[in-house]
């Protein structure tokens, strides 16, 4: 590689973890800095007016680019490094990728913000109750996610259609910041279980499923690619 | 041209509105169909599971193209269209654009769900009284997102950098919805106000500009190019 990359992102943010997956797909080499989104490191503040990770910050003979948040990072990436294809060729392809995409990332808006944060918050500030309504509706959002995710791997194989794209690195991104908790119901969706195992095996997954948060071991199957 | 294109929409609806504005800035021409979002057109499902306007569709040489959603259809114009660059040329301001373009997108969510949505459905259902908490709630977001973008344009002439974006054409869909309803309080933010009365005398904006409620008429500088 040409160009030096550093990557500022949580380990469990769901938006980081895409552009890990895409990096890791692309091949790109990177410095990776942690910027929690509970106290975000001073430079990410720096990089662009109302910046937050993940921003990605390369110096190579194209200059200084600076692409922050997974819909400039990922889309860079697919237009500036050879090698896996984040997205289809075929314009018709591209635009479903591209919708389903868009649709991950609108969907587990709530998931993230009432599930996943409050178990997070619930580590970083160990004295802090969880709120059980907002697990509930974080929870019953999640489950009508799976429902139409494993829907869609059951007709198209992927989420968007025969090849993988950013559609399936979007869901699977979500998908293993839950499961890390233990929150995904597997069983209910076969179809989805079926596909997260392959994608799991993927060599670019194999740096999230090393993530470890201090004193709060994953669920028994987080890192299992048999699970 | 040589597509055929037919777009289903909802003439408020700032998604919508973002389609229009690409297709004026691109040249093409399209037949337009009606797609409210509480009622909509019953193609729009068949389209695509858990398809929503704005839907593009294209009849051509590439065959059959679908395009749903603001990522999937402004993405594929852009790189299928010659004509106004939606996106600058050069990675960096590329990603710039992208970032502030999915910012306005999220950040004019609550604007939308709360603000908007409140005058809309009061015009849908004329005995409904709007939410007073929601219509307050909706003006404070619109308050702190007029403040950010006042501030890129002062600085960058537009919202992402030098040359007009998708950051400026997604920004002016959602400020025209609530302008309709006389909700943009321009004296505050006098940069944003010049940067409005620019993107509004361009022809791509015309269609929007004559766009009508029945029995609701627009604010009294809706449609004023210099207001």
């Amino acid at each position: 590689m040409l160009h030096m990359s550093r990557l500022y992102h949580w380990s469990l943010d769901p938006a980081g973890r895409l552009v890990r997956l895409c990096l890791g797909e692309k091949g790109v080499e990177f410095e990776a800095v942690e910027s929690p989104p509970w106290s975000p490191h001073p430079d990410v503040a720096r990089l662009a007016p109302g910046a937050v990770a993940p921003a990605l910050v390369q110096e190579g003979r194209g200059g200084h680019i600076v692409a922050v948040g997974t819909r400039a990072i990922c889309e860079h990436l697919d237009e500036s490094v050879e090698g896996t294809h984040l997205l289809p060729l075929h314009p018709g392809e591209r635009a479903e990728a591209r919708r389903l995409w868009a649709w991950v990332e609108a969907g587990f808006e709530q998931v993230t913000d009432n599930l996943l944060t409050e178990r997070v918050m619930q580590w970083v500030r160990r004295d802090r109750q969880p709120d059980s309504e907002k697990l509930r509706r974080g929870a019953h959002t999640l489950r009508g996610r799976l429902t139409f995710l494993n829907a869609m791997v059951e007709v198209n194989g992927n989420v968007a259609g025969r090849n993988l794209s950013l559609a399936d690195f979007a869901a699977a991104a979500h998908l293993s910041a839950v499961d890390y908790f233990g929150d995904v119901e597997w069983k209910a969706v076969p179809d989805l279980k079926v596909w997260y195992a392959r994608i799991k095996s993927r060599p670019s997954f194999r740096p999230l499923l090393a993530d470890r948060l201090e004193a709060v071991r994953p669920s028994a199957h987080y890192a299992d690619l048999d699970f």
